[in-house]
């Protein structure tokens, strides 16, 4: 076959988005472990009115984000809208996010077959990512079938590149105990990180933590999703930070540092002050609507535009949001 | 961003695996219809025992297919293991095909999102297809999420390439009433042809046929899936013809051709000689399993090897295979 | 068939539950209507710790929300533990609730079939229920398939039956468009309620609305459950009331009073103060282990037993419930 | 609460409808074990064209089933419209099939909530049943949940009844791993058979069969479903017989008792005379319409109403199956 002449292809695709006089090698990669804490951004992918891809706005994002102080990023993800993309998209959007950004970045790979996943999470790695991320299929229901996926899962991205199991029912469809998850990162040791996204979920927590403790299970960094609807208390759990897209990654960061130094009330209150709008972020469909409607407010990206299939914000919707703004605005001031 | 870039390389890769000097335009394309009928057959994709492609393998099973009688090949479909390709693999398979095809080649474009469906699809068209073929994504529910998708696939591939609408509820989850298929059909006239593979089905066939004789549904081929499990009746209900991948199309190309003849008695006869093993290739997840194995034993793949995830063939089903064929070669003596 | 003896004990039955010396006609049924306006709580059946009825409980409870000025309340759905009861402890329920309240009691009947549908939902407008509430049953996917379904639930419970729709998409896996909505009240003239639960669910509501206004759709009331979450801009896109289970109704009417009155300012304020715990009490599965155990602290009911399956609440859990109640006590004070 | 009074009414209507003068006591039921062998026939409920039950065609049903060979007798499944029929329905037919049949009864008590299942199963149990069969709800996911309600389940009928796991993931959901069934029976010593109706199914027979020649899996009565499509080769795998409501129960037998023989070609050979009819009868949903009306043509049952929601057999339906039983009895003939 063909293969000879396609992979050059593909790694001179790699080499030329990487930027060509400054190679970006695995040595240079910054990265994860299970020790990894603090706030992982979910971050959107900025698209121009039209739908292109928008460099300027993702550099004005990346550069916003780390101002805000996160710890890294997480791209391509479902809010990352990665489905949408096209391979050769995929790459662009990864490579000029990692040349970026000083912190490390963990790459969304899911995909519904093995040599997508294992095309792209090669040549994320390549051009600088810290790890990728993998959700399991719909379609998978027994235990042995979803421990059975991440283990080809594993085997297809190749033991050498370090990934996040992505755990979110809700949205996903599959449902893993945490024995399933024990199972997962026992069998799996480039797993070291959990994004915890199930719901309800601080159960969930306190089990894998426990499991710890009594030591059925290597150490693991758990950071937690969903929007952060429940931070405050999955880090009284035992969470090491959170990875989600909130709006206004400050909050989390400003969290995670006052529940980290114990300082309990303190970190209820600002998260009470933030909880009217933040629930509203936290619908599903809608949510990524209203993040890009404030973050287009906040001048972080210059469009809110989502490529198809879009949940709109309605103008109502964005009434609400911004009464809500106002409101959080006066509470926080 | 570096998108002037790329899609030079995306179209060079095009032309690389279309051979340079020889030059597969749109106007050589043979194309389908919505006065479409026959068979087209539903082509696995042959692999190594390492995974590999094998081309050679390919080129033998087109052949194959074709001194069957086909009137045309599917390729990329779920039998396909499309999903299991990543984009490079993808576009050489269908180059590899339609350079050696006679008939209309249809390609599988589903994909999770529309960016890599309308790659796909307009590179497809690009190396000669004839169409493509598109799947609903397994979360769509109301019948306008169902529309709408469709009508958003549609101007993703763009006005100028025909496309096929599968109906495969039991496996794609999405359940699309007549009523609904007629409002696609009507809304897209890029569609021309129904890959009809809901179960139970024959009535589905009638209501669409009872929508075109009142007037109220335009012409439309229906081919019909499920592994021709009900192919004796659905060219009764009105089909024009099968898409399926029997391991054995020279029953679905004598059956298409005596139900057409009006030879009822000697459709059934014929069919019926078939059905015990046609039952055992038609189980889900181990079907393709079956069909690579026969296919393999007639000489005409190298090896049944399937990627990742794969639904294996015990050797007690191996034996029961032979066994079934056995029979089947006596009974059809 | 011995229907002619089996009838007449039910029907017996039914007289004894409903007290003979005092029958509860028909003519006596407190009703709701297409105009209803305010708060129905949801109720949870109080066990006893063995798992048996908890009578006093019951009468305790009816008496607690009436007190806290609810309108109405709908008993035997979900948060009910409906499913969990057989067909006779369900009539127990109903009569001795509906002797007790003075105001109307609304009837949970979803069932896997119609038979147990109707039956209970005659005899329950017999013991003097104001109406029926119905949800659809998972399998439902397709318009025409929802529209059947209630149409077929209206003819088995009989025209004399008021009826609340429910629809509740998380839970019940079905998903109604507002046109669907509008097409099953359009075709049941006893339905006069909807029960709004889907998420996010805030243009549903301003979309039944529009229809109104449009003239395409008769009066309907419009409660809204979800646990309140989104209750303070529910009531702004024009909902009538709430229909959940929050284990502070009295901030549901409070809620109402003030968002009818056009307080806007205040009736956030207020919502705001409940929504860290609210939140909290509203995670699937879970959530009524939150309610039943506050409904317990604050002496409504003897016991948090629920009968299995339970969401059990841990130690941990009932602790984070102490800490938020304790805080929201202040911000209330 | 009343309980005192509903119960003693219960316990007089399952004695009313048993007979006064003819107690039939635990004592004298036939029962079921591990050991069982041979053909349980899933016996439709017959209703009289306005949806009232038909106690003479059941009695002439019964009797059918017997002259036809069948070793017991399996109601209120699925099939048999169980969910359709209210409390006091299904413990008539109960009754009635109990009292004329001298072959052991199997009742489907499979319901939304343990309290339903247990009360049914008791009445069931002194009405003069042998057994019940209890299926999952469709939210179970993962191997605990359903390991885990299926011990509650077995609790809530009590340990003195035995019972039949149905395994049906095709219309069920829920997906069960032979491991999971191991662990099921090894958990529940009442658990005495499995209703294996998994498609594609042959491995886990397979898989059960080596469980147990290794000693890991005690014994346990394996009967098959899904309409017989794969009856020839469930035998050879290690079936005990079959447990289906396929319209001609003597194919069944006869099948049956030949794959015991040993008489392998034979039982193939009848069997494929039965396909092509056998087939389109296990069409789902619209498969009872064509098993009522075969029994309605064959004078079994008075009439083929269903109760609604009923899939229905259009008139083409009907002649397609009427060309099908031509064939077939010339075949046999």
């Amino acid at each position: 076959m063909i293969d000879r002449q396609a992979r050059p292809i593909a790694a001179a695709l790699v080499a030329a988005l990487a930027g060509a006089d400054q190679p970006k090698t695995r040595e240079r990669n910054v990265t994860i472990s299970s020790d990894t804490r603090g706030v992982y951004a979910i971050a959107p992918t900025p698209f121009q009115p039209d739908g292109a891809l928008d460099g300027a706005s993702i550099d004005r994002m990346v550069d916003f984000y780390q101002a805000a102080g996160v710890d890294g990023l997480t791209i391509l993800g479902i809010m990352g809208e990665a489905p949408k993309l096209d391979a050769a998209e995929a790459l662009e959007v990864v490579a000029r996010i990692v040349r970026r950004a000083r912190v490390p970045v963990i790459v969304g790979v899911s995909a519904p077959g093995f040599a997508a996943m294992r095309s792209l999470a090669r040549a994320a790695m390549d051009l600088g990512a810290a790890a990728v991320m993998i959700a399991p299929v719909p379609s998978l229901r027994t235990d042995d079938q979803i421990a059975g996926y991440f283990a080809q899962a594993a085997e297809a991205i190749g033991p050498d590149v370090p990934w996040v199991l992505q755990d979110y029912p809700l949205t996903l469809a599959v449902q893993m105990t945490p024995a399933v998850i024990r199972r997962i990162v026992t069998d799996n040791p480039a797993c070291v990180m959990l994004k915890h996204e199930d719901w309800p979920g601080l159960e969930k927590i306190s089990a894998l933590r426990r499991f710890q403790r009594e030591g059925s299970l290597r150490p693991l960094s758990i950071l937690t999703g969903n929007g952060a609807l429940f931070l405050d208390f999955e880090m009284e759990r035992g969470a090491d930070g959170a990875m989600t897209g909130y709006a206004f990654p400050e909050l989390l960061v400003e969290l995670v540092r006052l529940s980290a130094a114990g300082r309990r009330d303190a970190a209820h209150d600002l998260f009470d002050a933030h909880l009217p709008y933040l629930r509203y972020e936290q619908q599903q469909g809608v949510g990524l609507a209203v993040r890009k409607y404030v973050m287009m407010t906040r001048g972080i990206i210059a469009s809110d535009a989502q490529r198809k299939p879009a949940g709109a914000l309605s103008a109502q919707g964005r009434a609400e949001v911004d009464y809500l703004l106002a409101r959080l605005a006066a509470r926080t001031a």
